[in-house]
């Protein structure tokens, strides 16, 4: 019956929020437990519903090496890795026409297929074959015989969960299948948003003889060691709320000492469970808090201008409602009453919820084994400033971190890895004079764009900032009510693609380059 | 006493010849052996000895994981990394001075290390701090709590001897160098020969943000799968001898039907044992062929214009002098005693041999792993040209190459793996576009350099080709006999780095970048 259960944090939940979450999963230590979020189809716009059910693709399987960079007889394990693949628009080998691939991220390639509009409707235009390819460890695809038991038993199978294999997947599965097509000289553009929007740069960077040209919407890869403040991620979700009342921000700012000296007070917990619907015998002052906290950084990353069905069903500038049901005046001074209502428009947006569960720790995208690559190489630091954020101050520490790493999983971070492999520090300095054929995309009311590149690098590194935008807003479907500013950007990435294009397809007739 | 000792070629000897051969080891599936190379400073020149005893360095290690790109427990595993580093001619941190690091090759550093003086003579020029890294599992460099016995054992061992974990490698360590040193602005510039070479271009296009510029040499990056004739290597030694002399070639490419159909006679084997002052019962007739083939790939490998030291102790031009003895009229008809003749150049040219062991397996420069790399890798595919080739015809087979790795340690070779990484299908359309400040360095009298590229792929990815040039000739100490044609392209490679630097310089003053 729609039961949103949610997320129970533990007392160390500043430590999980500021920890590792990435889109959408958070670290615990003890307790690893994700938010359900739930693809509710009846609220989607019958232009999103109507487009959705004509984009189809087919479901394949590419057999996958467990281990590109060891020869091992381990290494030499293969799984099968699962990639969606639409025909419908392609011009076909013949004609070298394109293919746009995804590079998958932490889930289900399916869900994020389907919140990748941009690629199904720009097909058509260039011509091009559609690959979404999962994520190993994700999905379906699942190394170790496709056993889940077996491949997230522990570190001696989890540990070939990383982004440079997944990256290694991604090449050795696009030359195959362009050599099974006879399609070599057709060219490839990856596409991603978040995490996959980082892989997707960093597959450009890496494999630039596989992909000429890439898309990274939303990919905070200078959120790394000391590059970008650990403030930003925090101060984002704050700015996002101030913006659009300060009475709203400082509701939620002030709200947290409320909470806990209420739960500290005889019947405080009743009073607490009742306010927020909480359903019986899941009340704990630490999920509470753990549940609101999602509720704002979610919407503040996912407040998109036109409703919406991503993490959860939304209306158009959820933070916007939010702090409408904020401030409203008819809750008068009931704090609770305030923030119940802003958190009914994440999580109850359908207004079927009877009660909250905060003990539910179900996983419908398959994003759980994010803890793992957030344990492993992807080391955010994430602090809470004591003046701007609209959570408790909270200072990033890496002894914490790896502690609970260990404890999990027993391995030690390397904290460091990202930028050794990928680099990071002085971006603009290093890509100036290496590398082209790069979007960035970056909202700057998604908490994630502080990590972005946001300004241009080069003549063909080109910075995409909408301050008005959310999370790979760009990449969603098309609505009739877009804005004027986000059809705008979609248009310059078409037309930047399409110069990539051109310049390739020119090339390829170059009898100077045929060599 | 001075016995060179060589390798024993089995009945294949065209098989492993032609198969996995790169700078000097070359693969036998049951006997695996390889020639003895030794240093004799009493041979090299004055200039040179001096050189060297002036350029020292210290010898350093630095504490390497075992695997970079998996995170299980194994992966964790840490090893000593040997680095030889001068800092005697460093301008110093607060000066930004640059590093200049030769990415090692298949074999102990100390022996690269003295056979790239290149480095060495234009250190005091650039003030450039000088770090020579050895690649793992060779030399000193062993994982595996140094134990070669342990690390050589079979593939779950030598699993994680890959270039890619080498050049993680490098990554690791120059980072972690740079801020010990407080370092972190000085620029970085990779230097390689042959295999070094290879790292050294996939260093730079792999990770820009540590290395600002590769120079590399007679680097084969091309000869993988089909992209280069497989038969250029062993039509570039034939080029060699004809061109000094079109006798020299039809002697050497008559010879080895004479050979065998001489081991065919009743005492026949004597006469040739007598004829190449092969050592007691080391005669074989496959071993003889070898011996010689080896005499002739590398002599035309190191066919420098001056007297040197490389694999054996050798005159300036020895090709040359190959064919002039093959030519002496002295020897009249007498095949046997031509051959004779040209392989003391290469193997003899002290004039100290006594008798030839055709049985020696001994390995001074430790290159034997290169086998493994050759089994996994390193697939090159080499067949010799009935019509040009100074061998027998052969015909290079994956299957045989896969048959034998398989026979040897039990794994398959993945042929298709280093294009996959590092690409070079259509390497002037890929890299026009995408990197650039590297110099490619081919000396035309290279076999190697058929797998270079020679011509310039765009304003700062440099093809510098010497019609006169060796293998990786450019990085040898100079003497003062060096033709004028050789100081041009140092000259040249100087001006190119030059420029790299004073780009760099620029940018680091530019507060456009600064982010």
């Amino acid at each position: 019956m729609g039961i949103f259960i949610r997320l129970l944090f533990s007392t160390v939940i500043f430590f999980l929020l500021h920890s590792s979450v990435f889109c959408f999963p958070r670290i615990h230590p003890t307790f690893p437990r994700y938010q359900n979020i739930r693809v509710r189809p009846e609220i989607t716009s019958d232009s999103i519903k109507a487009k959705a059910k004509t984009q189809l693709y087919e479901t394949k399987f590419h057999t996958q090496i467990l281990d590109h960079f060891t020869f091992t007889p381990q290494s030499y394990q293969t799984f099968q890795q699962r990639y969606l693949i639409s025909y419908k628009y392609w011009g076909g080998a013949k004609q070298n026409a394109p293919i746009f691939v995804y590079t998958g991220n932490e889930g289900d390639i399916e869900w994020f297929t389907q919140n990748t509009g941009f690629m199904f409707e720009q097909a058509p235009h260039f011509k091009a074959l559609l690959v979404f390819i999962e994520h190993r460890f994700y999905g379906k695809s699942i190394p170790f015989g496709g056993d889940k038991k077996v491949a997230y038993a522990n570190s001696s199978t989890l540990g070939y969960l990383t982004s440079t294999q997944a990256l290694a997947d991604y090449a050795t599965l696009i030359i195959d299948l362009k050599n099974n097509l006879t399609a070599n000289d057709s060219p490839v553009v990856v596409f991603g948003g978040s995490y996959g929007g980082m892989l997707a740069a960093w597959f450009r960077l890496k494999y630039p003889h596989v992909a000429i040209g890439a898309l990274a919407s939303s990919a905070p890869i200078l959120y790394f060691e000391n590059i970008t403040s650990q403030y930003s991620f925090y101060d984002t979700v704050a700015k996002d709320f101030r913006s659009e009342s300060e009475n709203c921000y400082k509701v939620i700012k002030g709200s947290w000492q409320e909470i806990e000296d209420t739960a500290k007070r005889t019947g405080g917990l009743e009073l607490l469970s009742k306010s927020f619907r909480i359903c019986e015998n899941s009340m704990d002052v630490d999920s509470l808090e753990g549940w609101l906290s999602e509720a704002y950084i979610y919407t503040a990353m996912t407040d998109y201008p036109t409703p919406s069905n991503f993490l959860q069903p939304m209306p158009a500038y959820p933070v916007k409602q939010m702090c409408k049901a904020i401030d409203d005046p008819k809750a008068g001074n009931n704090t609770f009453q305030k923030l119940y209502g802003a958190a009914n428009i994440y999580f109850n947006y359908t207004g079927n919820v009877t009660c909250f569960d905060l003990n539910d720790d179900s996983d419908p995208h398959g994003l759980a084994e994010w803890q793992w690559q957030a344990c492993t190489e992807m080391i955010l630091p994430m602090s809470g400033n004591s003046d701007k954020s609209i959570f408790p101050a909270y200072n990033y520490s890496y002894t914490d971190r790896a502690q609970s790493c260990k404890a999990s999983y027993g391995v030690e971070p390397r904290p460091s890895w990202i930028t050794t492999e990928y680099g990071g520090h002085n971006i603009h300095r290093v890509l100036k004079r290496f590398g082209s054929n790069m979007i960035f995309f970056n909202g700057l009311r998604d908490p994630w764009s502080g990590g972005g590149v946001l300004e241009s690098i080069s003549n063909s590194i080109i910075a995409i900032v909408a301050k008005e935008g959310a999370h790979h807003v760009d990449l969603r479907f098309s609505t009739t009510e877009d804005p004027e500013w986000l059809k705008d950007v979609r248009m310059r990435e078409v037309k930047i693609i399409e110069s990539w294009l051109s310049q390739y397809y020119s090339d390829l007739v170059d009898s100077s380059l045929s060599f």
